[in-house]
């Protein structure tokens, strides 16, 4: 039968479509979802959802994993966190907004941080540098044209042309993130509200 | 030294990033771009501006391969590139709108659709199931919150929830295709403008 | 000399325009002051920055008091906040948005909600007679015309018209204090991103 | 019964709201209305239709008296009225524009210029220093991000941080205003029209 | 040399371009002016300003007299300068919002209705025929695709197809007369301001 | 009876409104389009739509004669066929935009470049004196306030206020023909979709 799965904690639904039994997906998805529960303490609820097609769930984590755990380049976890905060909130999705908000307050320790960006990113308390990142990365966020321009004030902030295609690319990741999180309808699960609130 | 690769038959850069030669590329990037080449005719410049970032080129095509090659659905490879250039124009991204449209034209063999789409799909000589479609795709690419009358509406021209899925995912693809195109300023071959304009 | 206040914990100003010393400040000033830091445990910044103007200082909480603390009404305390947080983020206000989150979720009890109305409130787990009141409300905060079936609907959810005013005022009472908080740039007290989260 | 009040010389409604009778109005509110009356040659609409709420009535009109009959400041009459009509074009508020056009007619003695500000104020007969009140006005009533430039901007014209307060406050209070006008439906008195035309 | 021409009367340009002397102007320009002038009291500056360009002075005032005075059709003058006042107001045109503003003055006999529409035409003392007739200028003026329904809405008001192409050939020659405006910095006459303000 | 006309070899209609018989027709416009038809090798849709209203038809295509076929100026035939595609694009009109892309290919020579501007003007391979030209056509085309600073930064790449008239004008007028192809449903002859296209 076509019908939602409940998040088994609150029975509230993860998203609009359903989610296979554990015991038929494919074995590798199970790994990874065990890798990662055992990791988070819980498993988020984007995994749930891109298991209902086994091929997207593969490149779209392998994707992710591509860019999030690269370890050459200037942003740190934080600064990525950021970017996923400030362009999700542009798009309106609830599951990168609440989700990545958590993560950024537990890699910042800023627990404050994520919260203002969320309202106006332009008057949080960021530096020069975070602010030139969230631009650029809003920039591509809104699909402007990229000009010299863009780079060089970048590169006035100590980014290179290799940072702004890691700023880019999680932008344009998350644009995508956020549009499948929108048709899928994904919500984000209860523990982010509160993770990494309090030091 | 940093600076941008031309194009071999126009002396116009591929795009901003430098594009690795031949020989220092891994072994089965050269072959993707091979058989691309060979099959095409010429190897379209979105292949190699990607070339850049080893990790991310796999991992892009991969995806790129699971949503354009599946061949469950029914969405026809036609309607998959109307898709792309409709939601493309959005994002006033020249690579994916050029490519596309001339990929279209070729598999659809109705050489003026894709102008049209491109100045207005509305106005377009669309199947009321084309609009339909259309009207779903560009739903996901503003990032609108996607209810229950988007799935009905589509369910009335016979999509069901997994259709829904693909065409959404498409334009969340390409959402992350057209901004990848912007920071890269990745500039369609010259061949696109013409192929399948003559039946 | 013209610089403005900081906050005495943080070291923060509290916005751009300075606050009077306690011992010059007018009687009635002080004690209202005096009253809401004993019932709240601290003093909320927008009495500080109004106090800089005494005579508006009193217009302001005045009419504030005037609609906020009315007792007549279907509005709930957790209702009102909940229009004050819905609106104040269109206006991307940080302290209207954070201060009545947080009251918010005091009132409420639902520590989530507000966090939800923040990223996008018609995917918050509302019911449908608080999608109504909310739609009015942003209806009002957005200046469009207000039309018979603007009330109408809020009938339809067992708001009368009495209660459609109350919504109203308080959305263009917000629509106000959002603004003189960007000029005077108001920031919220620390204290208010973690009050409410836990039960 | 429920019924809107209408205006005795037009027999047109003066708003959506009931207009209680002067018997039963408060004596405070009608000795404010008779003094108003009494100056202004006739009743404003306005105050007929805030006597619905008559705790809300005499919070609106101190408020609008602290600020628009303060004596301290660089703004004269004219400079007020100007940027009420100015910012409530933006809302779109029928009685802000023409009362306070109307205003602005008698108080500057230029018949023709708030004419031309309510079709297109940047290209109004108005100086440079007008021109910046008018800019910071509509940055306010925008709910723009209010900046350090945007303070400096004002100084070069001679409006110092309390000026710009007042230009903001007036700004925010018509924010506030236009919005109740819209919910209310309060419509101009017909006088309003042609006050101030002819010298 | 290459200056503006100002108005007699005031010392004001009448526009950006210089208008040559009337003993340098063909002779059927002169002979048009001078019928105006008779007819209305004055020179409008458009005649100014256009005879710049003698060759687009025949060109725009012709094709005005096609539309504006051809005698078929259910369009009255005053509904006519009605749809110029309402699409005019859109593109912020100064001269034609005042101008037409004030030849709907006289046409109507209504001073009040054009300052109505100029401010908000959905809440002007309309009837629902001249809402419907607005409806579709608008449309027109701001280049919406045009469907079966507007027409069938129109229809249904009592205008026919023939009505509608005169509604939208009216607006679509104001959206080019408002653009002419704006470039050559063109002014209304200040005779226009009062004109037919008073029965 | 009401009915719209079809193109003879496509069976499409040409528009929304009926088109006359030739022999119908006033001598003066099967003049016109006989010797159109003989120099295109088919008669363009605008011909047959606008002979609906034959003393609208003179105006139009007298108004379009006295811009598009003077010969003074600094605009090549190819420059005004680019500002058309280049505005007209903006207001989403597939005729102006496919027939107007057809003859700027065929004065131009260049067979991309209308395809380049439709999607992106901005990132088209124009000259810097091409890119000021079509900023200040689209400035016009926005019914942009025009100041000083876009006729000086047109002087900067040559261009003179009559040539600044030149530009503005024809992107009025397509304002105006783009809204009548709106509300006539005016659709491309097919040829124009290929014209040009091979060298």
């Amino acid at each position: 039968a076509y019908s939602s799965t409940k998040e088994e904690s609150t029975g509230r639904p993860v998203g609009r479509y359903p989610v296979p039994n554990k015991k038929d997906m494919p074995y590798d998805i199970v790994e990874l979802m065990e890798e990662v529960e055992m990791k988070t303490g819980f498993l988020p609820n984007v995994f749930k959802a891109m298991s209902h097609r086994p091929a997207e769930f593969r490149a779209f984590f392998a994707y992710y994993n591509a860019i999030m755990n690269k370890d050459t380049g200037r942003l740190s976890k934080a600064d990525k966190e950021l970017i996923i905060v400030a362009t999700s909130v542009v798009n309106r999705c609830p599951y990168c907004v609440v989700a990545h908000g958590a993560l950024h307050r537990i890699y910042s320790k800023q627990p404050a941080l994520a919260d203002q960006v969320i309202v106006n990113w332009k008057l949080a308390d960021l530096s020069d540098r975070d602010l030139a990142m969230l631009e650029f990365a809003l920039a591509v966020c809104r699909a402007d044209n990229i000009t010299e321009e863009h780079f060089q004030k970048l590169e006035r902030h100590g980014f290179d042309r290799e940072d702004a295609w890691d700023i880019g690319m999680i932008s344009a990741f998350f644009a995508m993130s956020n549009r499948i999180a929108h048709y899928v309808d994904l919500r984000p699960n209860k523990e982010f509200y509160t993770m990494g609130r309090t030091p």
